[in-house]
């Protein structure tokens, strides 16, 4: 497949390179800065470029990977292409581009990704939609080629995905931020706690979290509660933290 | 060494396994709850037993892994024993212990230990107290011996690690249990969300947290947030805990 790249961000980057590893032909890379396409270009033998009237007509796949608010401008330049055009937002309706270009469709891989750290595509789950069945199909061969874990996901599905992904990961990284800043404050190293944040992500492979869930709340353990939220006195953000996540998991044994 | 076990939850079955295999001598498990206490027993080759007074005086070190309120009234009964006496709790300070028995110290395991689900004790970091050297000595040997990190921590800074524990671990883990409420109400499997958790933990496994944030908070993406804050109007609880894990990863942003 023929594929143009729009964006060169982490999800564009990564995705680049798998597609890349698989053999596709990824032929263009355009963001507005040049200097940035060009070098995510470079690296997967593609062309970058920063004017959107200079991309290719007759690609198979254009890949919109950009910022939510900015997908359905770029998405306009894109009205008479005949190939299919996806974007790789959780949050964003195909609607979006439905309205703009003749076939469209969405491709988002759910996972977190930073600049520098490798991840194996193999096991990140990719969310497909698309208007038609054929299209469906495209992206479902290029989707199992890059990933053993495919979902045909409507779009409703998919925001509530991403919604659950904003808990489990980006309030769990928020987290261990907090952790470290009580830790830091108190002339402790975040090494320390490395092997319990790997432990706690390792125990919910093989179960559910509400049955693995241990600590002082879960234990109703209101002496060890108390001492906490007084440790964190000086600290008010983390107190209502530990207070309100407190009360939530005492929900849970009712 | 001679060692005398008292508890019979997660963290004694865990620690009693560890020490076995290392070749240590456990010679005698209490719990009140006698088939608690034999079960676990005749795993490592001890005797089980419910009846303090029939707990060996002669042994080197007394393990005390029980309930932090009631860690004093199982010291008291230890109070003429010479061996060393520790208790395992992150926040329980030494005094409980040197108040009762001749030689106090602490061997608290900074890990989530679940029933059925066998961890590696090497990478689990041991925080170790006591009250002299000498036995501070003894409890640095032993602990090297089941894991590669021992740390010599004070009872502050130990309380201040199990702190930063419930934040890392705890309520990391409650969010994994919210993620997975919002999937199973969409009809969406806990499965689909596990490379993410996988994933975000392995993260800062080589990156301090804060560097790493990803979502919808750090980008200050207010649309996303709106949406998501909207998607929760029937689940307050959540909706609440949103909100205040939004603003305070915002707050990181100033």
């Amino acid at each position: 497949m023929k594929i143009v790249l729009l964006g060169s961000g982490n999800v564009a980057t990564h995705l680049a390179k798998a597609l890349k590893a698989k053999g596709e032909d990824v032929i263009q890379v355009y963001s507005p800065n040049l200097n940035h396409a060009k070098s995510l270009a470079v690296t997967i033998g593609a062309e970058g470029l920063n004017d959107l009237t200079e991309i290719e007509r007759n690609a198979d796949l254009y890949i919109i990977s950009i910022k939510d608010d900015a997908i359905e401008s770029v998405a306009k330049s894109l009205k008479n292409v005949t190939g299919l055009v996806v974007h790789t937002s959780g949050t964003t309706d195909i609607r979006i581009l439905s309205s703009q270009v003749k076939r469209a469709g969405v491709f988002y891989p759910l996972q977190t990704f930073s600049k520098g750290k490798e991840v194996s595509f193999e096991n990140i789950p990719l969310c497909i939609e698309a208007n038609d069945e054929s299209q469906l199909s495209i992206l479902n061969t290029l989707a199992a080629k890059i990933s053993h874990r495919v979902y045909e996901l409507d779009g409703e599905k998919r925001k509530v995905l991403h919604l659950a992904a904003v808990f489990a990961c980006n309030f769990a990284n928020h987290l261990y931020t907090l952790a470290n800043k009580i830790l830091n404050q108190n002339g402790l190293d975040f090494e320390i706690i490395k092997p319990l944040i790997a432990e706690t992500a390792d125990k919910v492979m093989n179960n559910l979290p509400e049955n693995v869930q241990t600590g002082p709340a879960v234990r109703a353990d209101e002496n060890t509660l108390n001492k906490h939220l007084s440790m964190l006195t000086d600290m008010p953000e983390l107190q209502n933290i530990y207070q309100t996540l407190s009360d939530s998991i005492k929900l849970t044994l009712k």
